[in-house]
């Protein structure tokens, strides 16, 4: 595929595979009666495959996973680099890795396989990669880092675990399967085996494939369709808002490329779900059934903050989530989320460790997250329920062309 | 439907529901152009919804979750009665989790809902309830603890974690929708506030709905596809072997009821993945990619453990696990296994922390997992790459007939 075609996004990147053709032949009947099949060995009914033989290319100009659909399963993973791995040694560390990433994406195995995902399709794999700040100094590349990869600024409210925050690379991986995706995760955690250190790693979700009757945000663990209002992909000013301008010199290398903001967001359920529904809603902005914002309409009707109600009050209340959100509320300032769920059990004091592993790409970090999160610290009603427990921005490269790796133009030049 | 109809298991109880047989009419059309739109508002192609759709029946003479088929994700959570509640507590706790867990098998919102599956289907969940030893003397019905429910004895090599094994109450959740499963566990964690503290909770997966091209026994971690000598609930004698024997009496609550071994076994893949592959066959006794019998055939020729090869050499080593957990070398003992894999992230020694929770159901304990396990601890060439991490037996009652709960037989009689 010839990169020029693939600035746009999801449509022309997400394609089924041969496997997905054949697979989609039989899904009528594997619909009906698939259920009854899987896992004992002998029965014979042919199962759905379209999940599996769903691929997305891994070369292209942006990487892979930043407007791709949000897969069923996630694993955030940080690693640093070990006393001693500098730039040359971070180098082959990403040319193993984008060869491993490039080769599971379509399915094949990659180099010292341990066949845990064999028999499975590539199931919309993406493997997404970037650097921290502190990935700079160690390679002697400190005057190549980028200015929009600023410190995260302390916010309001943060509680922020040290050991689960930062990193020097970040690696997302998100599949449709969650063999596939752990898959991922191990292999390339062994191909940094003597170079880099896990330092932290996050499992996630979301709707699996075809849970639902019909294409839909998907909700959070708060009960809210969570994403509608996401800048889409086919919008106008969608890559000036998302990726990096390109430039020449010193900092090229970022062309194609985006910032990704991770916080882990442990929601407090226990607390939420206090809350009658309609005052839940009065705190997000929209119905929590429909997605509608309270101003009227469906989930995709613009909100119109200037709305009241018949009692002269606001629809949407001053300190509602989507009002203090909105782009016209923040000089404009646009990010796309793309997150997941994540759900790890119950903590010392009896409440869910759930919540959401929140990421946040834009241009600039600036502009986009750190604008809006200032926002919201102090004028959000959602904020009371929330605790931001880890923090890390990535500068992550542009995707890498056939033959090259991610990160190539700037460990290489 | 009548329960004289479920006792034979999966077939006739995994049935599409209403949505499911709508949205298979879609599911062409989904499967080969839904990838790209899934999760951004506004685009409007039909997914596959069969995955939704699929629902499993609660109630019936065995409960579900031990003959069906394995979801793509699971929950396992433990729970301890409060101080001071008894069995009239207890029995009221059952009967909300009954009909919380009817509700949402039916894909209909339990009490109290918080909607985090407003949109989803069923997705085939299941909810299982057991009962610990400790239960019985807490609500005064020690005599009615059936002798089958033995304490675990200790195993060579075992590593236990006390805070992640036993439990007064235990529910299993599956589901191939994880915001399904999530929300499942949620809801009966609330429902048990103030009867019942969680103790512990394990969350695993298996292959996603679609994620291969034709039936296939799920692959575990080592790679291996795991349960291909399961028995087949069609198979003669499954029932008597897996489920507790009619009686009556004290003990006539656990008619078609089964006993649960709960293993959390951490697999040690640094160790494992440094073996070539045919050295792991053989520890196994089976082809990796294939998972034929080392003896020759496909994965379900039966293990001929006499054959030799042309040297001479057992084909299936005097360690194989194939070998040594085959009924034959058990004195016939039989039981189910129906597991998660898990991967919960890297251990403070950099190795993951991942493995199989591991589940077995049988008839009678003693005559099952711990007479194979028994042998296997000793003789098993599988053993030293596997650490049992928790332990747990429960009793699972049968399953309730419509207008009862799970237990009732115990808990009001």
């Amino acid at each position: 595929m010839e990169e020029s075609t693939e600035g746009r996004g999801i449509s022309r990147r997400c394609l089924l595979g041969a496997a997905g053709g054949a697979g989609a032949a039989g899904m009528a009947a594997g619909g009906l009666a698939g259920a009854a099949g899987r896992g004992w060995a002998g029965d014979d009914v042919p199962p759905l495959a379209a999940v599996g033989g769903t691929s997305v290319p891994f070369h292209g100009r942006h990487q892979v996973g930043i407007t791709t659909p949000p897969q069923a399963y996630g694993h955030l993973v940080a690693f640093d680099l070990r006393p001693g791995a500098g730039r040359a040694a971070a180098a082959g560390l990403m040319r193993r890795w984008s060869a491993a990433a490039e080769a599971m994406t379509a399915g094949r195995p990659p180099a010292g396989d341990d066949q845990i995902a064999l028999d499975a399709g590539p199931s919309s794999l993406t493997v997404t990669f970037g650097f921290g700040r502190s990935f700079f100094a160690k390679t002697d590349l400190g005057d190549r880092m980028p200015a929009a990869l600023v410190p995260m600024p302390p916010f309001p409210g943060d509680a922020l675990d040290h050991f689960r925050s930062g990193g020097d690379l970040w690696i997302q991986i998100g599949a449709d399967d969650p063999l596939v995706a752990v898959h991922a995760t191990r292999i390339l955690h062994k191909a940094a085996s003597g170079t880099a250190a896990m330092r932290w790693q996050m499992n996630g979700f979301n709707r699996a494939r075809g849970a639902t009757d019909r294409p839909r945000t998907v909700r959070n663990l708060m009960g809210q369709l969570d994403g509608t209002n996401n800048p889409h992909p086919f919008a106008p000013g969608f890559d000036a808002e998302i990726f990096a301008a390109d430039t020449t010199g010193p900092h090229a290398w970022m062309n194609g490329g985006s910032y990704a903001v991770v916080r882990r967001i442990r929601m407090l359920l226990d607390t939420w779900e206090k809350l009658p529904v309609d005052r839940q809603e009065q705190v997000i902005g929209r119905r929590k059934d429909t997605g509608a914002p309270l101003s009227g309409g469906t989930e995709t009707t613009p909100v119109n903050l200037a709305a009241v109600r018949p009692d002269g009050a606001l629809a949407i209340p001053g300190d509602a989530h989507i009002r203090v959100a909105a782009p016209a509320s923040n000089g404009g300032a646009t990010l796309l989320r793309r997150g997941f769920s994540y759900y790890d059990g119950p903590r010392p004091d009896g409440a869910p460790d759930a919540g959401l592993l929140f990421i946040a790409w834009q241009a600039d970090p600036t502009t986009g997250f750190i604008q809006v999160q200032r926002k919201l610290a102090g004028a959000d009603g959602l904020t009371r329920f929330l605790r931001h427990e880890s923090s890390a921005i990535f500068a992550v490269p542009g995707g890498a062309a056939s033959g090259s790796y991610v990160g190539q133009a700037l460990l290489e030049s």
